[in-house]
C-alpha cells in the first residue's frame, strides 16, 4: 500500500505509520488524518485514470483512497455515490450564477453513510478482519449494514434499546447482527470499542475511525469532477467561487468533504478549498457553538433536534468540523427545527425528498443568502444527506393536509372553485 | 412527431393516429400500444445512438421513445432509469449461469414508476398540457409528484382517503395536489378520468394511459443494452437464455417490459424476447388467475396481499399482462405472502432492501427455480421494483427482534459465547 504514508493526528500532530495505530491518536485521543503519498498520486496518471474511468461510483477514485482494490463488483458496493448533482431551476432568483444540489439520497440505503461504510468495509477486508462493528441507531448502522451484507463481510450494530424499531429493523433485514443495549448512544459506543479491541473486530464508528472520512472524501472529489468538467477540464480547477453547505451533527461528513478538498489541494487538481459552510440545528449546536467562540473545544449539549441524524450531544469529529469552516473561509450557521421542516416542502417542490438532516442544510442556504454570503457569481453545492423516505413522520409536519372530498364532479368543482 | 406512427388496440387491433385518440379505444376500451416507426428507427443510427449516449438515464433511449425531445436538464427527471443490475454473489448455487437483480429502488422516488411518469408528463408538456392528474396512493403517485415537481409541471392526486398517511405526506411534500376521496381507488379512478376529460387535464392512470408503458419499456431497452455489452457489442443480441421475473399488480410493468423487448425485436436488436415470468401474491392473483384459465378474461378478486403495490382487485392492464408471458413462453407463478416476507431478508443479505411487491419477485424466482424453470445456461433477471424503505413495517415482519442486554463486557460474552 504505497498510497498513503500514514496518519497525523488532527489534535497534536502527531505522525503514525500505518502499522503503528489503527483508530485515534494514543497520545491525546484525537482524530486521525490518514496522510495520502501525493508525490506519488501527482506523478502517476492518477488524473487520467479518475477522469476517464467508466466507473460512476466511488470506486473512480480508487487512485486517491488508501485501499488497493475495489470489492464487490457487481454488488450495491459498487454503486455508492456518483451521485446525481441537480441545478435548482430558479438558481437565479437566488442571486447566484448556480444552486445545486448533490443528492445523496441516491445512495444505496439512501444516504451520505454509504460513502463511509464502503471504505471501511473495504479496509476491513484488506487487513483481514472477519468482524466489522459500529454503534448506530441511523444511517451510519443502515450504511455498514447494507454494505457489508453486499460483499458478505460479517457486521455487529450496537444500539441503544430506545432506537425505533423500523431503523433497527432495516439493519437486521441487511443481516447485521444487532445488540441493543440497556443504555445511550454512548454506552453503546463504549460497548462496541472495547469489544472491538478485545476480539480484534474493526470498528466502524464515526469520528474513531480514520477511514470514515477517506469514504467522505469522495463526494468532494465529485464536486471537483463537477466543476472540472463545467469548466472544461483544465489542469486546476477554480473553487474562487465555489461554496459547499452541508448539515452537521457529529461532525464527520463535513470533515470528509474537507480532507477530500484538502487532498485536492495537495494534488494542485484546484486553486483552493471552496468555501465550506456548516449548518446545525439550534437543538443540536455543540460544534457551531465552538466555532462561534472561535476556538475548538466542543462543548457537549443536549441535542432535541427533530432532524435525528444530526442530533448529537458531543460530537466525536468536533474539531475537524470547526476547522472545515475556519480553514476555508467558510462558517456555521443555526436553523431552528421549524425552518428545517419547512425546507423539506421546498425541496420537495424541486422533486427532492430529504430528510430533516438533509433539508437542514438548504435551510442553512436560505439564511446564508440572506445574512449576504453570496453574489452573482456564486456557485453554491447543497448536500441533501439522507433520504426523505427515511422519516416520513417529519415530512407529514412539513405539509398541511390533503382535502377530503366525495367522489362527485360537483363537489371537486366546488374544491377547485372551477 | 415522426417516430412513433400512432396507436393499436390491444383487444380488437383497431388503429389510430397521433391525435385520433388520447387513453383507451374508443371501441371496446382496449389498452392502446403505441406503434413505434421502426422503419425510421433502423434506417437512422438510433442504436449508435443510443449504445454511445453518456447520459445513464432512460432519456439515452429517446430515439425509441414517443416524445421529440428530453425535458428537465439537470433535474431529478434526468436521473430516471439506468438502475443498477447486481449480479448475485451466490449464482452458480442457484444453478443458474447468472441470477442478477435490476434494483429499481435507485430511481428518484425509489420505485419502477418513475419511468413511467418521466415519459407520461414528457408528453404532457409536449401536447402543452398544464395539469397532470392519477389516481393512486402508492408508487404512481409519488411518481408523477416527484417528477412533475422536477419539471415544474403542476399534478393533481386523487386518493382513498383511507390511504397511510405517510404516502399521502410524500406527494404533498413534492407540492402535488391531493384531493382524498370518500371512497375506493376504483372512485379515485373513475373521478380523475372525468374530470382530466372535463378540464382537460393528463390523465397518467396506470392502464389507461399508454405513455406509461412507453416509460415502462425502458427497463427493457436496460436489460437489452446490459447483455449487448455482456455479449461484447454483437448486431442481435442473444436473449435464448435469458428470463425476466418482475412482480404484477395492474400489469402494467409488466406489459411495459414486455412492449420495450417487442419493439426490440421489431428493431432486430435481440433474436428474440426474453422469456417473461410474471409473480402474483396468492392473495392478489387477477392476472394469473387468467393465466391458468388460459385466456384473457380477467376477473376481478378481493386483493389482500400485503405487498400493497401489487394488491389489485382489478388489474387496469391485465390482458396485455397475460400475453407478456404467453407471447414469450413465459409463466405465472404465485407466492404466499409468507414467501414475500421471507424474501425480503432473502434480499437484504445481499444488500438490496426491498418492498414487498419488490421481493415477490425474487420469491417468485425460488419457485420458479424448484418447478425446474432454469438450468445451468440461464440469465435470470429479477426485479426488484420499489425500495424497502417504502414499507418499513413489512420489513419489520421479516425480521427477529433483536437481543438486549445490558451494556457490559460479560454480558456481550454471555450473549455471544464467547
Amino acid at each position: 500500500m504505497d498510497k498513503f504514508v500514514g496518519y497525523k493526528c488532527s489534535l497534536c500532530g502527531a505522525e503514525y505509520t500505518e502499522g503503528q495505530v489503527t483508530y485515534t491518536c494514543p497520545v491525546d485521543g484525537g482524530n486521525l488524518d490518514v496522510v495520502i503519498n501525493a508525490d506519488l498520486l501527482s506523478r502517476s496518471e492518477a488524473k487520467h485514470n479518475v477522469t476517464s474511468s467508466p466507473d460512476p461510483s466511488i470506486w473512480r477514485y480508487l487512485p486517491l483512497l488508501p485501499v488497493s482494490k475495489m470489492i464487490g463488483e457487481n454488488t450495491p458496493m459498487q454503486a455508492v455515490g456518483g451521485t446525481p448533482v441537480f441545478l435548482h431551476p430558479h438558481s437565479k432568483e437566488f442571486g447566484v450564477q448556480q444552486l445545486l444540489i448533490k443528492d445523496e439520497s441516491r445512495n444505496p440505503t439512501a444516504s451520505f453513510k454509504d460513502r463511509a461504510s464502503a471504505v471501511v468495509v473495504a479496509r476491513a477486508m484488506e487487513i483481514g478482519k472477519e468482524i466489522v462493528v459500529t454503534a448506530s441507531t441511523g444511517n451510519a448502522g443502515a450504511a455498514l449494514a447494507g454494505i457489508s451484507a453486499a460483499v458478505g463481510q460479517r457486521s455487529i450494530i450496537f444500539a441503544p434499546k430506545t432506537a425505533p424499531p423500523a431503523k433497527i429493523a432495516q439493519l437486521l433485514v441487511f443481516g447485521a447482527q444487532v445488540i441493543l443495549v440497556d443504555g445511550t448512544y454512548d454506552d453503546a459506543f463504549d460497548l462496541s470499542v472495547i469489544a472491538a479491541n478485545e476480539f480484534g473486530w474493526y470498528c466502524r464508528n464515526t469520528g474513531y475511525n480514520p477511514f470514515t472520512v477517506e469514504g467522505k472524501k469522495t463526494a468532494a472529489f465529485e464536486v471537483w469532477e463537477y466543476f472540472y468538467r463545467q469548466q472544461g477540464s483544465p489542469d486546476v480547477v477554480d473553487m474562487v467561487d465555489v461554496s459547499v453547505v452541508v448539515s452537521v451533527g457529529d461532525g464527520n461528513i463535513i470533515s470528509g468533504i474537507h480532507k477530500g478538498f484538502k487532498d485536492l489541494c495537495l494534488l494542485g487538481w484546484i486553486n483552493q478549498s471552496p468555501r465550506i459552510i456548516g449548518i446545525q440545528s439550534e437543538n443540536s449546536a455543540a460544534v457551531a457553538n465552538a466555532f462561534f467562540a472561535g476556538n475548538e473545544q466542543i462543548v457537549p449539549v443536549r441535542a432535541t433536534t427533530i432532524a435525528d441524524s444530526i442530533s448529537v450531544d458531543l460530537p466525536r469529529d468536533g474539531v475537524r468540523a470547526v476547522r472545515a469552516a475556519t480553514e476555508t473561509g467558510g462558517s456555521y450557521l443555526l436553523v431552528p427545527d421549524s425552518e428545517i421542516i419547512q425546507a423539506i416542502g421546498l425541496v420537495g417542490k424541486i422533486g427532492i425528498f430529504a430528510e430533516p438532516a438533509g433539508a437542514t442544510a438548504y435551510a442553512g442556504f436560505l439564511k446564508a443568502k440572506q445574512a449576504g454570503y453570496f453574489n452573482p457569481k456564486s456557485k453554491v453545492v447543497v448536500f441533501n444527506t439522507g433520504s426523505g423516505l427515511k422519516d416520513v413522520n417529519s415530512a407529514m409536519r412539513s405539509v398541511q393536509p390533503a382535502p377530503i372530498i366525495e367522489p362527485r364532479m360537483d363537489k371537486l368543482k366546488e374544491l377547485l372553485k372551477i
